[in-house]
């Protein structure tokens, strides 16, 4: 059985805070969701949307302690709202977060001198879509899909009491030192989001007819890159930021590969190109073979 | 009103083929939809799934003429199949393709010297599935999707003929010359595709474990890339070998591009980062206005 949360703040009410506080409330893992988000656009929005019973743009409207909080912020904040919390902060409180990168989360924590009270369990919940705001959210993103933690202090317990949250909206836990978390998320993430940018920007680069008619036929493939490119920009500027090594490796490794293709073709090297090509559809087996493909619709939804 | 083919010969059944056979019924633009495979399973699966009233592996087999032949083959089969259409064709026949590159296209059905009889357009609907084979095919794949025609001989008739058929399965005309079809689709498909598969293969490569923790957290962005790279790989080879100097202009626009999100990654230039992120943002979101996005869903579909 879940432990229930009496009250659960969740600061940043954009896609994924406000998918985590419907989500909280619907498999009834917290009996008060609160939200706070500097942005008051957001808190009307999410009140609008009768997801918080409160929602506040400054920690120090908040006359309660919570049982649990959940930062859902641009990771370059996180420095200014850990020494934040540490001030509102006057019971044992769980802290957690879903930032993408995670040594430089540790890093930021460890520069406040918490009194004890703050008991953190960084996290990382691999789910999104290429929405942003609380009015794209939905309870059942989390569904299905891998959690990683990256514990740092000796803590059984809150280590156990965060796994149960995000397992209780469906997710599968998988712990991970944030180290080899940042390298493997590179890969899977920060390289393909900054590989689809570019391309993007290439794309709106060319003479301007070059320009429309690109987009006109984007549905050849170049739309899978502008839906990754649909995503928050502040969010992934600071990502780059903020797992700078590991990017700048993956994307070395990345530029040598591209240049052995671009070699293949150059040469008329279709063996090397082919093979190539079978090895990547097998990859793509493995992913829908493990239900973790999602589904596109080539189809336009009608409204 | 569309004009009613009598006979038509699809030449290569896979996923392109068995849809616009599908199409073709299902619409009432043919009465009857012959195919031509080499491959016998392809011919025996396009049987069971019934969508076809003769299939043969060979074209001499057929002991009829037809009114229309398109070919769905990868394009480093067209001059074969045009020196066998040449000899197998007695009457005025309408005759397109669907091929991605169109100046490889043209160049080859100039080599052979037509009676006259092949009334040739070359076409390129743009639509498609990372998915190949005749039991993935269905008849709204073509809907609201652009089709490029390139014709290069002056005959309206054809043109018009070849035009109504793909409106009549839900497309929109485009004429467009070879040489410039191909330079806009290296950029919207030819680049994203190599892209997707470079980046499948770069994480393919990593050491054994972290390549299996890249497929398991695909969720976060890679899957997109593997989407691309799950479409049948003797077609897009071909696509490389024919479309050569196009895709290697666009390729070194692009890495030039990347080498400065790199540039800027490693100086902590976050500015640029944004202000790109930004721009790419707006490009996703005139795709998405003008009805070309598709729509993804990341939850799994229940089998």
């Amino acid at each position: 059985m879940t432990k229930k949360f009496n009250s659960v703040l969740i600061i940043g009410m954009g896609l994924i805070g406000s998918s985590i506080s419907r989500a909280l409330t619907e498999y009834q893992v917290a009996k008060n969701v609160y939200g706070l988000d500097e942005n008051d656009k957001v808190i009307k929005k999410c009140q609008e949307l009768n997801i918080l019973i409160q929602g506040e743009t400054d920690l120090s409207n908040f006359d309660l302690q919570f049982d649990l909080v959940i930062i859902c912020t641009p990771v370059s904040t996180y420095e200014k709202i850990f020494i934040e919390l540490n001030k509102f902060i006057s019971k044992p409180t769980l802290v957690t977060d879903v930032g993408s990168t995670k040594m430089s989360t540790i890093s930021d924590f460890n520069k406040i001198n918490s009194d004890q009270n703050i008991l953190f369990v960084p996290s990382h919940p691999i789910a999104g879509l290429e929405k942003s705001g609380p009015e794209f959210g939905f309870s059942k993103l989390f569904e299905n899909r891998y959690c990683i933690l990256t514990p740092f202090q000796k803590d059984d317990k809150a280590l156990e009491s965060i796994s149960d949250m995000w397992k209780s909206i469906g997710m599968t836990i998988e712990i991970m030192d944030a180290e080899r978390h940042d390298r493997v998320l590179a890969m899977t993430s920060h390289i393909p989001q900054l590989i689809a940018y570019s391309v993007v920007g290439t794309a709106t680069e060319l003479e301007s007819h070059m320009r429309d008619e690109v987009i006109k036929y984007s549905a050849a493939g170049f739309r899978d890159f502008t839906r990754l490119a649909g995503s928050d920009p502040i969010m992934w500027r600071d990502v780059y930021q903020k797992n700078k090594n590991a990017v700048l490796e993956m994307l070395g490794r990345f530029s040598e590969d591209l240049s052995t293709y671009q070699k293949a073709i150059r040469n008329g090297d279709l063996e090397f190109l082919e093979n190539k090509f079978n090895q990547s559809k097998k990859i793509r087996k493995e992913i829908e073979d493990i239900g973790q493909a999602g589904s596109f619709d080539p189809t336009e939804k009608k409204n």
